[in-house]
């Protein structure tokens, strides 16, 4: 199975100047391996989806994901999981735990970019956060957040997903009725847009951390003399580590098959897109079974 | 004595739309005090300009200079230094050590601000510094890193300006010649313009901290992708701490004296305003003795 992310949308805006096959939220059998570990044929795994070169200064700095020469899978320069078969370099892959069914293993890689938050930086369970975004990484970014133990807002236009973070025992607010009031210790932007961004600054306390957590077509453009008054922190963040977000999937608590708006088959590549496309769609995924 | 600031001019074209005597770099003495502290009369003093409430939470958690009810001298809600008199609180007094002369001693708050970048964040001695800007700000952000033990490059338009830098013993480079390649640990954005953010960009490498130093009155404007694609930090920094500038000032290595352009009589305003804004100035004074 594979699943449909934002990025995949961006890119077909012309984000990443990407031509070929699309898809790196995926989960799959291995089929053959070149090499040893032929133990792992048969498997069921899911796969980090940068590949890097393992020599250069980035990686012998355990910063793999930043490796220069890096492929990365239906991103740039490699074709990605929006097929019967790919290909992945041997360390990039995962075993998938035999409790976890596909359709929740294949949230293993957006769950990861939410770790990502964690992995980056020190957020003391005493903080306030605001998720801006109720989209699926907003909503992964919140859920990873409260497991932390802070105390997580989410605020969004959509009440269908508004209600599985109330559901999780996290605070709502409807967008509309966001009141700024930098009171925020952190925020998470995870709407993609520009008024997001300016969102943030406002409603983040002075000496603050805004975490950009969304990649799109069009640059965001913003007034950036607030960060220097409140010594605000802009921080960037993309790809997570896949063990945290195995881990968690494992205890079962998050509830990521209702994040699943439709299941379509490759033929119906076209309707799946135009779905994801859609406002109020969360996850669209494809099955390849 | 007091200087002219680059936000001084910032706030004549608008910045912060302040109405008022302007100046925030001073050294003066103290001519009287309202309550104890009867001592300090007739004490050489320079002074921290955010007047504080003391009693809100950032000011409980020492976090004195972003009090949401702050005066700040010559910038908010307060007349300045460029003036025969200007009030303080005591708390903000700092005494000048009798061997610096007036003239280095009102760098105090310009070079304090340079030092925030060390009380903000750890950086690491080992980190290669860019330091985009040659002007007052930049060189005494270069000097203080410098001084922490980092490999500091300082690029500007100024042969005059940079020649200060490299009789330090820093690296620098014509900006012309300058060609980003992603390969610094630490940008300062000290040009104040739009291009200077993204030049940093493009000099940092993946997962480095950009210091935006200026305050303008017209905001920068950025493309925020490359920030998530390259999970980087952008921090900003604003007024800092007294202490170890003066003590820094105290050892006499820093060429303070020679970043001097003009010294002008108050009666000269107009003047020493036109020269300050003038391309390859360094620091204005006035001297009101």
């Amino acid at each position: 199975m594979a699943g449909i992310c934002n990025t995949d949308l961006e890119i077909t805006k012309g984000y990443m100047g990407f031509k070929g096959v699309l898809g790196h939220e995926f989960v799959g059998l291995v089929e053959k391996i070149n090499g040893p570990d032929q133990h792992l044929v048969g498997q069921r795994v899911v796969g980090e989806i940068n590949c890097y070169c393992g020599t250069c200064d980035y990686c012998l700095k355990e910063m793999k994901t930043h490796c220069p020469n890096r492929f990365t899978l239906g991103i740039m320069n490699k074709d990605g999981a929006f097929a019967e078969y790919l290909t992945l370099p041997v360390s990039n892959l995962w075993p998938v735990p035999p409790q976890l069914p596909d359709e929740v293993a294949v949230f293993v890689e957006p769950l990861a970019a939410a770790f990502e938050i964690l992995a980056q930086i020190h957020l003391s369970p005493t903080g306030r956060v605001l998720v801006l975004g109720d989209g699926k990484l907003g909503l992964l970014c919140a859920f990873v957040l409260d497991l932390a133990g802070l105390d997580v807002t989410v605020s969004g236009n959509h009440a269908e997903k508004l209600l599985l973070a109330s559901e999780q025992g996290l605070i709502t607010i409807h967008r509309p009725d966001l009141k700024p009031a930098k009171n925020y210790d952190v925020v998470i932007e995870a709407t993609g847009s520009a008024a997001g961004v300016e969102t943030a600054v406002q409603c983040l306390r002075p000496r603050g951390i805004i975490v950009l957590k969304s990649t799109m077509a069009a640059g965001k453009k913003m007034n950036l003399t607030p960060l220097v008054i409140d010594e605000i922190t802009l921080l960037g963040s993309r790809c997570g580590p896949f063990g945290p977000a195995l881990r968690t999937m494992a205890k079962g608590s998050l509830p990521l098959r209702r994040m699943i708006t439709g299941i379509y088959r490759p033929e119906q590549c076209k309707e799946a897109f135009v779905k994801a496309g859609e406002r109020g769609t969360l996850k669209i995924l494809f099955d390849f079974r």
